[in-house]
């Protein structure tokens, strides 16, 4: 089964994660503007390479799991990082609020319907973490679901965490493999960035009095990102928590893990068998022929 | 209700189309590669924008239909043209075989359930129109599909090309932008690629002995095209021939119709409420605060 690249973002496998030691900003050596903006082009330039031998080979799909609080820059990284691949092996799906057909099933089953298939990268834009995130924070939320009775709240995260991390498996074990984004934005850069779509005309559609409002939940979802995030790491399924306050460095060490991650898959063009190779030679005379 | 533009390659709405006077090279004057790859490169800066701002105005979706014979240059216009556009905003689907699933329902069935929602450019490679052309040049598929009884074949297709403009006439009517580009390649072109399939073996993978007999029907798809393009082109969902013998050329005019379409739609950012903009005051003192 496939293994996580290492990075100093990785969340741990054995429980030791702290949201609290975990950066926003980028390290004080930090490259440029410019300097970043050239890495990730050199990155994504790899990338679709890599992807079209990935779509070739045929063999694993690639998962691409995002997760943020509002304005931490999802669209914009997945735009940033995966513009430039071919969108034929490329899909995005953004996840919002639950219809009544999605909550009248399992919470696996409409994000389930929307994996990649193999040779295909698929990009989710929020995803089932949202049933032990913002549903965390809002348990109410739980109400509209119709579960079955439920004797204590505890035991039902847990088994959410246990669900996740068991489909996860099963998911890696045939082939999908599984990488996940924590865009970790500071309290005080998403309040500038909110300030920002306020003040901006451009930026005022972007605008949603409801983020405002989540805004005042920031400590519960930390505490919820806390415990999904260490719950649910696994070699086979590893979360990278990635500090965003800083775009042009987040989207970098975005892309560079992907990378890093197919260059360690040994992706191989399909090699023509000894019987379709003898076949060639008759097809190429048919052909001469007109 | 959304009106073509205009190209030298726009197949005629009043019947008059007739494919052995549609050229599969360029014009004489053609620029260099180098000057169609830079065309390209501005146009597809020129598509980037255009998106955005289509995907922000969530009035109308735009459906791209690609047809063509094998080695055309399908896949490849696909990602020249779309490569550098959010793949957020835009989702290929490549329709092959169909599964027994798919036969059991009505021919329009499996491409409606992937066309693309408002704000969404949705890629057809290969579409509906298989229906009419590989499935009229070979009739015996239709047994696979367990229709009512048909009392002659030719009221089948004319009943087939009247379902494909109603359907079409109701997406438009909708605010389904509709494009569609049959990519016409000439016989000799298409024998010259699949002989570079067999001889470089990097290309190998992509050879199919099938499509080598399928050329052996050429005639009976030409005349397949020539119907199907004229039965179905029309002012809100046009047909472009494109020529297809030279690459960077095709990929160039098929840009170029897709900008100036999206041109032509008056694209706005969204506008805020007056009501939302005295809300915006509200908010900006509450962030203010921290």
């Amino acid at each position: 089964m496939f293994e996580a690249v290492d990075s100093p973002y990785l969340v741990p496998f054995n429980g030791d994660f702290d949201r609290r030691s975990s950066a926003t900003a980028p390290p004080p050596d930090v490259k440029g503007k410019k300097g970043l903006r050239k890495e990730l082009e050199k990155l994504t330039e790899r990338l679709s390479e890599l992807q079209q031998r990935f779509y070739a080979h045929d063999r694993y799909s690639l998962l691409l799991v995002f997760q943020a609080m509002d304005a931490a820059g999802k669209d914009g990284t997945v735009r940033a990082v995966m513009s430039g691949v071919n969108p034929t092996g490329c899909q995005v799906f953004s996840f919002k609020q639950p219809s009544a057909e999605e909550r009248d099933h399992d919470f696996l089953w409409r994000t389930s319907r929307c994996l990649p298939e193999r040779g295909r990268i698929g990009i989710f834009n929020r995803s089932y973490y949202e049933e032990v995130l913002v549903v965390r924070v809002h348990p109410e939320y739980l109400q509209g679901q119709q579960l079955p009775e439920i004797d204590d709240l505890e035991t039902l995260w847990q088994h959410r965490y246990e669900s996740i991390r068991d489909h996860e498996k099963h998911l890696a074990r045939n082939g999908t493999v599984i990488l996940k984004f924590w865009l970790n934005v500071s309290h005080e850069e998403q309040r500038q960035r909110f300030l920002s779509r306020l003040d901006e005309p451009e930026k005022n559609w972007k605008f949603s009095t409801g983020d405002v409002r989540e805004r005042g939940f920031w400590k519960q979802y930390m505490r919820a990102y806390q415990t999904a995030l260490t719950e649910t790491s696994r070699p086979w399924a590893p979360w990278y928590a990635i500090p965003a306050d800083n775009k042009p460095y987040m989207r970098a060490r975005v892309s560079e893990i992907i990378v890093r991650t197919l260059e360690s898959l040994d992706l191989r063009y399909p090699e023509v068998s000894a019987d379709e190779r003898a076949n060639f030679d008759e097809m190429r005379t048919l052909l001469q022929d007109g």
